[in-house]
């Protein structure tokens, strides 16, 4: 406990650190969060612990998508309306979301929960890549569609994921790369337009 | 509900709404902690709604200070070693913190928990300036010490506090402006030299 906090209250103290491990908060704005709770929203402290607590007793990892949810499966996976030939693999719900709000995907997701990240020790074993295999070898998949982040650390993951799909002889597809819509190319850096030259298709 | 939402569990989306309602979380701050704490630290989620419940419940306004304490007077104000004739009146606990951390003063403090912010809605009543004024009378005090920032609003918290209290005759002062310890006068602004002109001291 730093020197300066020594005269608060054990509780006050208990509530910062808490609000510390949040990924995101450093201690400023844990004390910051802690006044105002305690000062002017007190009903808002009282939502976010029961939040939190219906949150970790109630949600858990589906088990189709591995996204999270109330039930066995969520709601994308027991809607009878989706391709179920497709897997699309992301690394967060919010790549989900991203790619949902598209509307421009109507099959199933698997959800990575991570990315490979060799410095974080974050490798294929810890983000289970043996269930993402189980997962695309249910028999009814006929094609991955990978669509990890751009990144580095994206594109390690999908590297990963492409050797392993490939050698179960599933076939394996990669989001494609070139120039966002509504974009000048003026404005483009010169990778995105190498990739989107490499990726080019026939119009006609 | 943003419709990009609608596929997320019920309980998910609450806990993304309740983690909003803290100060400085966007809804994409909100969505990240949720994320992480389902996934990588249960621990963290039911300690931080441990935390806040037993802070919710226990600790309440100082009776001396108006600061955060599990019982009747706080560590500070219960403190026999105390000047109790110094009163020194603060914005929030962080600027009693700062105060505290410079070991250059040893009276008791206000604590306003805000300033007046007239765009807000916030004047003397709102911060209940008459539960000063009967703090500063108590008949012991001797000196009120106004620590309000030196900002447009701390300036004018300042002015309604310097009124309020010399109309019943109670001597106060405020903290000195002048050039930061340590700094080199060419990198100070004009308006600090101007007032470290003015609050010019004798030295011999």
């Amino acid at each position: 406990m730093d020197k300066n906090y020594r005269f608060e209250p054990e509780l006050l103290v208990d509530l910062i650190n808490s609000l510390k491990r949040l990924p995101g908060i450093g201690v400023r704005s844990a004390r910051r969060i802690a006044y105002h709770l305690l000062q002017h929203d007190l009903k808002g402290a009282s939502l976010l612990s029961n939040s939190l607590i219906k949150a970790v007793e109630s949600l858990r990892n589906c088990k189709g998508c591995n996204g999270f949810t109330e039930y066995d499966l969520c709601y994308i996976c027991s809607n009878q309306l989706r391709d179920k030939k497709l897997l699309c693999i992301v690394e967060t719900p919010t790549d989900q979301n991203s790619l949902e709000s598209s509307h421009g995907y109507k099959g199933l997701y698997y959800i990575l929960m991570g990315r490979v990240s060799p410095l974080e020790g974050i490798g294929p074993k810890e983000l289970n890549f043996h269930l993402v295999l189980d997962r695309a070898k249910d028999g009814v998949v006929e094609e991955v569609i990978i669509a990890t982040s751009f990144t580095a650390e994206g594109e390690t993951t999908a590297q990963f994921l492409i050797t392993m799909l490939s050698e179960h002889g599933i076939k394996t597809t990669r989001l494609a790369r070139g120039v966002p819509a509504g974009s000048e190319l003026e404005y483009i850096d010169a990778g995105t337009i190498a990739w989107a030259l490499v990726d080019r298709r026939q119009v006609s």
